[in-house]
């Protein structure tokens, strides 16, 4: 079996986790229909009842943007909302193929884009409230296009040597070489990462305090009742999944009123198709009270007022600085293999699996239980070689969690 | 402006006749996204209100055919009945663009495939019934793919050769040249078809009788109040539109119960990815009585009894065997092409606007007044250089319609 069959496999088996007789949707570009093939055979191969390609086109979403009238954005669509509902309802499994060009919307007006996908992010919430909640198994995975291999790889000498290179780095993050079974590295690697949640689960932390040279003093409190979290969760259908292939973390959620102090992006963010950088966020009792970047302020404005709570976090994830992704030293242009290679922290919605308890809570009661909501998610990289990260417990002991970057427990 | 531009220009503002402020709906299959996204920047220069396209792959739908459980096939989907009926309530303007492999569907159940469309063609009759009354303005317009150009053009030395070959095919079949422009073209050759068509509107025929040396011996009556109906038809909206570009043809409707006598195919009709050949029709009263074929009889019979009233006739459409794609003696394995290259007709539906008076008609009505109502509509070829059609007025007088398979009007 080929490199690319076996990533295909582990993305359906290991990583949506698909059993037989389950329904899966796999939302894929039209420009990497091969891939969405070869993910339906597979998926039919487990056994899959029906499967369901819906195809997006980043490339004609951007001449939309630039060539329809102001009053085509922003509408909510009935048949957008009953599709969202059918998968909701058939309790479709997911495959997200992400392949997005980071600089797909440069120059595109932002106004119009929030406007879209504001209306966009409430059409699907159904959707991905059963996703941010585990009620679905679900797996987000990438594949090179040329865009963004030629953006990774910019001195590579034509277009198919940096798509190549895009695939050997994206094996090698993901664990699939030709030698070992990758289903079987990622049980050992899951194993690796529950330990160290069971490990936090034990110390039970009141808070976490990130210290670094850049700058950083922020401390997150824990709500009571948090939980880490590292992949391989449970979905409610019974079966494990891992929703990130690849995935170094181990996250929760911290308390939405308890962060406090200053925190630095040690990475570039990349958001609405450009790159915010070297920028900075100050909270009190939680919420953004100033902040200020050297490149794209504006952008890290309206990310924040985007919509309610996104001036709150969500998330506070841990990932070891000398890990395969961080060590590989590219700067991928793609969250899913960037926040990987760092701590980070995250902007806007809590996942509810983050915090006991929280199910059939509203919205109200589970921003009084500390887990943010929002239809904001944004991940924002903190993690740097020099990052300390001291835990208290709830008697008051402190007890190093990473030390120079990397696990201390 | 290249042949390319020229062509995409033609279809969206000859063909749908786009104009500003309409909203247009573009169908397009993956492998040719380059072309949906031609043609809807095309469409917003045009002053589009609204672009949307709808990807379809009729690869993975073979790979859902195949390996997908029985059961996944032939259910009404209320997400794809809203979708219709946003398109329609809104009034959306279609641009199919039709690029089918004829294989595609070789090997596969048929009972699946037959069941699967009988469904499909139930959800978006809402639609469908806007095309076939001209209630909307559309085009059908085809687009090279590899496997489409290997089979038209078997002998090309490579994958690239036989696209080539094919886009230039299409392009002297649809008047697109380096030296003119096609919009003033299509405008003559508009004005050629419809004086064909008014006059066999003033002759006003009782019937039709075709012969030739292949067997066919057919009577096919004509309801009163039919309507002959070239290529550039006012749609409901008031705009012009050319529903098929190229387009040769002049038509009408028979009469559902006036059919009479046998026919004989001149060319393989493509079906469910295979050829159904050498065949011959039998009818009594419209209905068919008899059939027979050398090759994948089979494929006619379920061909015939797929919808109700698939065995009686909905089309009589006449081409001179000496148009421009007859004379390119390609067989061009399309609908859309080939059936400009001879005469024909097609079992199942008959279209309203070939039949005076059908407005807020019930099935029923439209066949009581002669105009069949089926979920088919499936063209075949009668056409040959050796075709006769004899027309008898309605007082009996008979006129030479078609001599040696041409005009003789």
């Amino acid at each position: 079996m080929d490199k690319l069959q076996k990533y295909v496999k582990l993305l359906v088996n290991t990583g949506v986790g698909l059993k037989a007789g389950q329904k899966l949707v796999i939302n894929c570009p039209v420009d990497l229909a091969y891939f969405g093939r070869l993910a339906m055979k597979e998926a039919y191969d487990a056994g899959a009842a029906e499967v369901l390609i819906l195809w997006n086109d980043e490339i004609s979403g951007r001449i939309h943007y630039l060539n329809a009238p102001d009053d085509a954005f922003g509408h909510e669509i009935e048949w957008i909302k009953a599709r969202v509902k059918y998968l909701v309802d058939e309790g479709y499994c997911l495959l997200n193929v992400y392949a997005t060009d980071p600089e797909n919307l440069k120059g595109v007006n932002p106004e119009r884009v929030q406007k879209q996908q504001k209306v966009n992010q409430m059409m699907s919430k159904p959707l991905s409230d059963k996703v941010t909640s585990s009620a679905v198994q679900w797996n987000l995975a990438s594949v090179p296009t040329p865009s963004w291999a030629k953006k990774v790889f910019p001195n590579a000498k034509n277009e198919e040597e940096a798509i190549d290179l895009m695939w050997e780095a994206i094996y090698a993050a993901c664990r699939v070489d030709d030698a070992t079974d990758p289903v079987d590295n990622w049980k050992a690697h899951v194993d690796s990462l529950q330990g160290k949640a069971n490990k936090l689960m034990e110390l039970n932390f009141k808070s976490l305090h990130f210290k670094n040279s850049y700058g950083t003093d922020l401390i997150t409190e824990l709500p009571a009742g948090h939980v880490w979290v590292a992949c391989g969760e449970k979905a409610k259908t019974g079966n494990n999944f891992i929703a990130n292939i690849p995935t170094e973390e181990v996250f929760t959620a911290p308390h939405r009123e308890g962060v406090h102090g200053i925190v630095y992006g040690t990475k570039p963010l990349v958001y609405m198709g450009d790159v915010i950088d070297e920028f900075w966020v100050k909270f009190e009792k939680g919420k953004v009270v100033e902040y200020g970047a050297k490149k794209n302020e504006h952008l890290l404005k309206s990310l924040l007022e985007l919509h309610k709570n996104a001036d709150y976090l969500g998330e506070v994830a841990l990932v070891p600085y000398n890990s395969p992704i961080s060590q590989s030293g590219i700067l991928w242009y793609n969250t899913l293999y960037d926040e990987n290679a760092s701590c980070h922290l995250a902007f806007g919605r809590g996942y509810n699996y983050c915090l006991a308890g929280t199910d059939d809570k509203t919205e109200d009661e589970l921003n009084e239980m500390g887990l943010n909501q929002s239809l904001t998610h944004e991940d924002f990289m903190v993690g740097s070689p020099c990052l300390e990260i001291i835990g208290t417990t709830q008697d008051g002991k402190e007890i190093a969690v990473f030390t120079k970057g990397d696990w201390a427990i």
